[in-house]
């Protein structure tokens, strides 16, 4: 499939990501329609002309070509369960969901044959909720990650890549489901939940007019969404124990060099990270 | 003793913070001495006027009324034991030393009686070396932090309040040398701890272009002067030791959580720490 201006897009839910997405398709002049259960959000999106037409009957975006879903990852499931009959036959479907395994296999056992289903990650995400959050500007620098599997088309892909450039992401790339949820693991579950338990390891009320930078960005993601996050832990269970014990090795290992007073080992590791963070800065 | 445009300032050690110091000093009017062991750093300091005399001969500052020790922590101790003797009688000797307890105890066993010595920590490290990088300016929002000890005047003591203010510190608070060593074991050595072994803890090389904001934050102070620390780590052990040991548990209690797919467990976790952390917003 290609994307061209007659394309009709259909997104379900208009929270903070999926009210960014109807904003920045819109705003290129396609034609999007928005199933959302808050009528609340429905008519901010009318009233803005972010979408053409809004619902919250599902059977509203059965003509769509391209079906985005911005539901949280166990809602997104239990939507294909129980509307998935309703999306038109040959039609795309995608998402935006942080791990990638599950939903692939998931979603890919409940769609009918004729649909074809690809898993994408944008990766804009952030702790405001709801419609009035949104905005199409936080993909300017962000990456789009687009996870194919076994099934997908190359027309699909192609299709993926044109709609990130259409969203205004910064870079496009591709993954496979088990890469993506393994860097996922790392580079995002275990910052969170080190940046939860450093918030929650002590009684830090008082220290809060000494706090400097450090403290302050180590912190920052300490305050998240409890609703969506256990849930992707979970979905990525596996990976994430397995990064919190190679992060917990790390510490007893940092630990046993200042028990035992071996100031050299410690300049070792500070060099060793030096090194890699600089890397990143390239 | 009170502060008075007469007052002539020794500062030894013209690195970063040094020489942000005399930077702060000349340009408030004061007669400053630097004392460095680099002719280059001296010559960059004088030729600037940041300083009316440098040299690396410490009895350049056998006349000053407040000498300042910028120096890290060993060396800090090492020259009063080498040098202690210049020192005027009745001049107040102040530092920047970054952890209290160790430094307040051996130096003032190695002070003759009749000076006395009162530990400042100014809390505007960064991990830059050297007087090129000096900056007064980095002073504006920061906290400066005096540790009286028992020995320690009133006097000595709000001529640090006022040396605070002539350097521009943001805010000017007190701490006990054991609450201030406690405060920061928890909000900046952990911190440094955590994001060193978040760096080392798996090959992220090829992870660059994946990483986001939240990875960014958590390594910013991965970069880090593998001289300095370890020897502030070391003169802190006792409270750094118990602070690594309660991360670690409650980074424990919440891989148990994701072990047992305590959902509900996890989200009261992530409830706690978005609490705490919004306190630090205020």
């Amino acid at each position: 499939m290609n994307i061209s201006k007659d394309t009709v897009f259909g997104v379900i839910g208009l929270g903070v990501l999926g009210g960014s997405y109807v904003r920045a398709l819109s705003s290129a002049g396609y034609t999007v329609k928005g199933i959302d259960i808050n009528a609340e959000t429905l008519a901010i999106a009318e009233e803005n002309g972010w979408i053409s037409e809004g619902s919250a009957d599902p059977r509203l975006i059965a003509d769509c070509d391209i079906v985005i879903s911005c539901l949280y990852p166990h809602a997104f499931i239990q939507w294909i369960r129980t509307y998935g009959h309703v999306l038109k036959k040959g039609c795309l479907l995608t998402d935006v969901t942080g791990v990638k395994r599950m939903i692939i296999e998931q979603v890919n056992a409940l769609l009918d044959e004729d649909i074809e289903f690809i898993a994408c990650h944008p990766m804009a995400g952030r702790e405001f909720r709801g419609i009035r959050y949104s905005d199409p500007e936080r993909f300017r620098n962000a990456n789009f990650i687009i996870v194919p599997a076994e099934k997908n088309t190359g027309d699909a892909i192609s299709a993926m890549e044109q709609l990130a450039k259409i969203l205004g992401f910064g870079t496009v790339t591709r993954l496979s489901a088990e890469k993506h949820d393994e860097m996922i693991g790392f580079l995002s579950q275990l910052t969170h939940v080190i940046a939860v338990c450093l918030m929650n390891s002590r009684d830090t009320e008082y220290l809060a007019e000494y706090s400097g930078d450090s403290f302050r960005d180590l912190t920052r993601i300490a305050v998240i969404n409890e609703d969506l996050w256990p849930e992707l832990f979970l979905m990525n269970k596996d990976y994430l124990l397995s990064e919190i014990d190679a992060f917990t090795a790390e510490m007893q290992s940092f630990r046993a060099l200042l028990e035992t007073e071996d100031e050299e080992g410690m300049k070792e590791k500070l060099r060793g990270s030096t090194r890699r963070r600089r890397m990143f800065e390239k």
